[in-house]
């Protein structure tokens, strides 16, 4: 097995979901779903956004539900805020809520001056009019570690496609301005508000800033998946990271997400948490996450959200290993969504089904498995051509 | 970039699609999608399967569909059969069509026995009783090359996981067997019909093959998508072969497919095609399909189903990369999926969309874009940092 680096995961459903759903979901059934996450062992939740109600009615009532919610002691809750005026509002929260703060002080940029003129009503000039002050503000304060980093890092539905050659050279004069005043870039930052990372390009700019400045150890992605990118995306990164990496990774459950201002609506959620983290664990990742209880917050958000989401590992079910999770193979046809939930509903699920079969399934490999030995064993010998009804034995 | 391998894909929507799919959709519909998918650029279509109507009535009609669908030139049309009489009953349609005929004689398995029963009535046994014969056969024709392969290759619902190990001692010993006869091993098909690939498993499994048998350049895969791992687990793959391999590819539109047997149902499909196709253009891989043509594909299979299927990019639509595909800048809000779709409808799509700006949003970036240059051009030296109002010039 690859040594595969360190993720921290960020689950992103009550903000990057809720902000493009119906306004009017109530507050009892977003406070329902926060304390069901809050269960899961998903250790970062971000609860909601302090932003105008004017354009982001779904977060209006932000406040009752930071208030009312059940914080559960070791996650870590945020809220996103967007301006100094969102972020006074977020303070009156703390606790419960963790005041966002990056490990790193960042230069940050949007490769796409449209999409921050139309996200946040600023320019990229004006974003990069901070850097000078950020870093003034990291000298005063005798930092000596930095980040750099891109939004809209791959392409924009405005401008195109951005050559990675292009965020090179975005993250390459932000370093530069660190390497003048002598604090050191331990991590960089890439976001895609707009769904355009593939896993080739994103595979390419991780590799290529770990080659370029091998001492940055911590990489942030916060992939959209409006073309269904996310997941491969997350495993290249995770491919070209070592052990002594740190990966920041978002999604939703469910894959719920979107954004009004970048032209995709509904269209361009985020990777299915559910489906992410069950791909991690097949990693050897340990996650910390119960996916039953994770599976029940999709299923609950169905409910809410009136339809289904984007998510796999909640309609199959995650790959059956234990014994207790294997199907029982005699079962009938299981053909619709509903009589798939078995996996968690139980026979019932399935109940009434064709059944094609004359003689109940039997198998000797089932045999094995259910007296607790492995499918096939090496070690003991118990390949079929070392048994007597193989047909071409040695 | 990395040299890709040449890619083989195969459409599987109507067959592995439709099958799981109410058995009372038209045959008109079925021959309007399959004469809709003709037009797209594919290559290769399956058609349908003629297997026994008593269990799949979805298929009863795969008759008067092959007789009155309208060939297209250059298309390779096949058709599933699980037995001789089901090659029989397809063999009197061809043409239009081809009778698949694997490139080379084929050992195969399946790793999963009680799959392989429930599926197809047949024992993992009696599958391996046949290598003898197809051993013989292929030394009888005097042929030189032959083909290796397994299925449920890394995990059943009624078994649990399969490590690598044993499906590489699987391998080993139908390798073996044609060593023993002097007849070259120089394909390899991996197939998953219960969605248990994972990009890590994947990758791990063709690289260790191309490992211990670098003569092998022709790999199958053939990945189901319960777990949302197929996408990810073909781009793994893609990155271990190299330009002198070939990697054959299966997908349905919209993701659409699902097994009665497998215990999954309807959520078990496969990678969407149009996203897969999406990723790999990308990837420079030129896969001659016209996006715009297969996402009218899949609106007409959600049409013909009646609800949303899975796949992303007809969603979100592609990837905007010309400036005749770029986005209006000035647009307003877009919110729901159907808004979204005016990457195809147009302007019309998003009309009465809440507009929160105060002023028309401009750019100078777009301006360039519209006049011909790229956004960022490293040779003329527009970058910000290069203007006048950039706020910390060197």
């Amino acid at each position: 097995m690859p040594d595969y680096p360190k993720v921290n995961y960020k689950e992103e459903g009550m903000r990057e979901g809720m902000q493009i759903e119906d306004s009017q979901i109530s507050v009892e059934n977003k406070i329902m779903l926060l304390d069901a996450l809050s269960e899961t062992g998903l250790k970062q939740i971000v609860v909601g956004s302090f932003v105008s109600p004017k354009w982001t009615p779904q977060m209006e009532r932000i406040d009752e539900i930071v208030t009312k919610f059940n914080p559960k002691p070791g996650v870590n809750y945020t809220a996103l805020a967007l301006n100094s005026r969102g972020v006074e509002r977020a303070r009156a929260y703390s606790p419960p809520l963790t005041i966002e703060r990056d490990q790193y002080p960042r230069l940050g940029v949007h490769m796409c001056d449209v999409f921050v003129r139309r996200n946040t009503n600023r320019t990229q000039m004006q974003e990069m009019e901070r850097w000078p002050q950020v870093i003034a503000q990291a000298q005063e304060l005798n930092i000596k570690e930095a980040g750099i980093g891109t939004n809209a890092s791959w392409g924009s539905n405005f401008l195109g496609e951005f050559p990675v050659d292009n965020l090179m050279t975005m993250l390459e004069r932000q370093h530069s301005m660190w390497d003048e005043v002598g604090i050191e870039v331990r991590s960089c930052a890439m976001g895609d508000p707009m769904s355009h990372c593939t896993p080739a390009k994103v595979e390419e700019s991780v590799y290529r800033v770990k080659e370029r400045w091998p001492e940055i150890n911590h990489i942030r992605l916060h992939l959209h998946n409006g073309r269904n990118m996310a997941i491969a995306s997350a495993y290249a990164a995770m491919r070209v990271l070592g052990p002594d990496d740190t990966l920041d990774l978002d999604g939703t459950i469910g894959g719920l997400g979107g954004c009004p201002y970048c032209g995709n609506g509904r269209a361009t959620g985020m990777a299915p948490t559910e489906d992410l983290l069950h791909m991690m664990e097949d990693m050897g990742v340990d996650t910390g996450v119960d996916m039953d209880k994770l599976i029940d917050c999709v299923w609950m958000l169905e409910g809410v959200v009136g339809r289904e989401l984007y998510g796999h590992v909640s309609k199959a079910g995650p790959r059956p290993k234990k014994l207790e999770e294997l199907y029982d193979i005699d079962m009938p046809f299981v053909e619709t969504l509903e009589s798939a939930k078995h996996f968690k509903k139980g026979p019932e699920a399935y109940e009434g089904g064709i059944y094609p079969y004359q003689q109940p399934i039997t198998s000797p490999y089932r045999d094995r498995v259910n007296a607790g030995q492995p499918a096939y064993d090496s070690s003991s010998g118990d390949w079929p051509w070392k048994q007597d009804w193989f047909p071409a034995k040695d």
